[in-house]
């Protein structure tokens, strides 16, 4: 499996953002896709996710067709679950600009545990009592 | 399918409204429907959708007959996820004049991503930290 | 079916009211009867709901058997959904003078449209932004 | 059934406190049973709950066996749904001196009419607007 | 099963931190496991629970191998429900150092009764009322 | 309630019968309704069922309609749960001819029994080893 | 808790058998209760049940109320799982003169362990291949 | 609505079949789609219903885009529940030639009923002892 | 974990039979624990299952108390899947004399897959055709 | 995504086979992974399903760890959904030399169809009437 290291294919320009048809408005998009999977960095296992992304739009939604090709870049990748959560979330947010954005993924068993990150735009207030 | 195209047809003129029997209390009524459907204005393929609406109503209650042929009047539409969601809303709106009102449509999956989209009047206040 | 017409004869005084064991605490009592049955006043046609009543009692607690009478007379009224619901709430409001009740009635689909309705004691404030 | 009247014997000196592990943490504690029963007081009709009991500790946490015995000693007991479930939050909360303790009950169906009585300490404040 | 006597190999040091791939962000990270296993002090009876542990990162992500062999260290220790949660709380805030961590253990039913309890760093304030 | 006695009213001429539109073949149509109430010949407290009928045709299928109102029919008849059953059987039996039918009625708890009946055209043969 | 020795109350003469209003077909009838309950002889200990009864029947249908009652009779009664299942059989059978009829009982977990019996009348020929 | 009557344009020749690649073997493929809507000829009302197939190939299976095409083109078509699910067997059989194949249609809930139907090639044998 | 090697503790003695209370009637007790743990002898990590058995009695039946720490002597015990389910087999069959029994062990995901093994006696035929 | 055509990499000897420890029962193994993915020969877009496959052993078992890696290297392969799943079939049958053997591929939505596909070994008779 030498041939699956990480490459920088899975590129944020598959993502395509189109114009919103109600700009002025506060309203909330949610798109969920059991269709994730990506390549465990350390042991070349595959790795299997449903990501859920919710978001308010600014003036851009994202085009369906261009967000499923954009999930499938990461098959070959090799990429933890934390980051791989945290760059989906890093180009939604660059390519759409939306007012509020969210995305949670929730990965099959490893070890016999079961994995779930979620990370949100614009960050959420440290939490009180923390350093 | 070229016959197919978005048509002025689906007016708001077919909802109905009736005296709210308790214009004095600020209560809510929920309704739901699994039969929305329309057509994707790009592809001309049929998208079906469960549509839930709740309000507060003002003067005036949705008339649930009419509820039903106003929904029925996407069938040959052509409009995106968004944009239907939006218009229906408006429309309820301007003919309930509600105190509050909300509409969540749920959309079967395409591409392997399940879509749900939620607009509500009046408008949410922007997120914090949001530009 | 003429002779199912309204009557004055689905009377609060079938509900019974019996001493709140414990008059000086803000506890919630809350009961659910999937037996609420009334019939359309325009069609004719019946209609069936489940009825969820929760409550913070006052100095009186409901008697469960006049709450299941109260309910079944009902059974030969003619009634919009959200006429019942605030006629249920106004009903208890009087007889049982809680802290709090809210009422929830689910009713089956009709038009292929499924109904809930929900009321509370006291009223909640208006939301914000709405005149 | 004449046997059956109430009786002082459902006594909550059958309920053992032992210490807290971890006193000086604010953590809670949520215990379930489907085990428990007593008979109306009016009927001589037995009835059913589960009950969810779940606490803030202070000093003291609840032995599990010592609960278990606690909570049968209502199978002869005569009591209104209401009324069980302040006389268990009442004993939990004398032997325990919790922090905060919440006790539900969910009654199986009487009369078509499924119950849950909830009742908590400290005390909740009163809803605005009641009197 | 005298041998089975708490012992001190359940050493946190079997947990292994790496370093938070990105760090100023304040995103979440949610694991489960239903395969916790100890045995009560007193009975020496095995005791089973689904383990469930939600935190936002510090400068570390606890690596989820060593998070596997540290819940497998508990196999033949001795200890109850309410020890077992704070201290597995205690060990991963002390090798995490994160900004939140809660650790929920929900345990298979023992005499009837169903038990979780959930602990948090940073502590939760007290609850009004209480003293 | 004494005007509730039952009476010949529900009249199985409700029922309407159409021409199958595949008399040839032996196919199977299910139809399931929520909606059956009656009232108890002895205490006179109403009841409430989902029914379910399916049936292979054979030169007629029933109209959905006419179904509808032969089974609103029942609101006022007192009948217990086994000859409800029954009667619908046959009524359905005289008017559809079918090759084969099943009538299931799954009642709503009462004195804290679920009661469900089952009975077919052409009958069932008798159990082995029963008298 | 000397007192709840199995005693000889638990009478079948509390079932009472109704005419069957069908003599003459084969039809089913299935009755499911949760609120079967008795003593454990060996520990005093309380158990508890969801009891399942179909049976087809011969001349006689068992009349609901009697039914419950019955069902009661166990409460102060001490008895094996498979013991209670099989008397519940013999006494239902002794008094319908059923033409089949099968008792199921599930019950609440002891021991870590959730069991359930099932008796059918008449007897199920042996399985091929046992002694 | 009348531009919606029924037309020969739903033509089985949508239905593409490709050779099946293990034609020697006796398995089974089940298909599933909840995306099938047609017209009520008497009413012009909308029906919904998921499809459920499934065959055992002779020497060809089905193209899945074309099987998606061809239930599309239902949705202007007027027909009753029997007859759609009659007309979707006999083009699939004719197209298919398979070994054997089911069509199952469960249509949303009409005038309180919901209804399936189910037929099947080739043709169950007749029931016993119906004439 | 070189000291959990495999050990010939796990002794069916354990196990103690009490006298079927109806030993001439074909009747079923089936007996679920989801508390089965054992160690992989391979790997030495440990594997959870819930088991399930099912059984006619002949002249025995199980005392739940001994098949509960039955099930316990696996823990220490490093075995294959398909190893422990025919040996828990076995021992009950020795034991108990049953006229039928059924041994199903679930075992929770390893490796992405979830394992099922069921094995029974007297032993099924083999399947027709095969060799 | 050129570079992703069927290639014959997928080799059946990545199937271990070891010995079954209870060769002369029948006795019968199931295992279930949601992690089978493809890629769809005709379009290049990745499939995803979950693969179930049950047997009765032979003298061999299957390796679950070799299992996995068996169900990875279809990663990259191109292959219709009948194809894959009748060459999981005939690669299980021919390294284990089961007594019977079934492979379910239950496979996520494409065009608004959900797939699922059964092979056996050994084969299934012909239906009765088929030609």
């Amino acid at each position: 499996m030498s041939s699956r290291a990480p490459t920088p294919s899975r590129a944020p320009d598959l993502l395509v953002a189109v114009a919103n048809p109600r700009p002025g408005r506060v309203y909330e998009v949610r798109c969920e896709s059991p269709e994730l999977t990506c390549v465990c960095p350390m042991t070349g296992q595959p790795d299997f996710a449903t990501v859920r992304i919710s978001y308010v739009p600014g003036d851009s939604i994202v085009e369906l067709k261009s967000l499923k090709l954009y999930l499938w870049s990461y098959r070959d990748q090799g990429a933890f679950h934390e980051d791989v959560t945290n760059r989906i979330l890093d180009d939604l947010v660059s390519v759409l600009r939306p007012q509020r954005l969210t995305v949670v993924t929730d990965w099959l068993v490893r070890g016999g545990i079961h994995t779930v990150v979620e990370a949100s735009y614009p960050d959420a207030p440290l939490p009180a009592g923390a350093s």
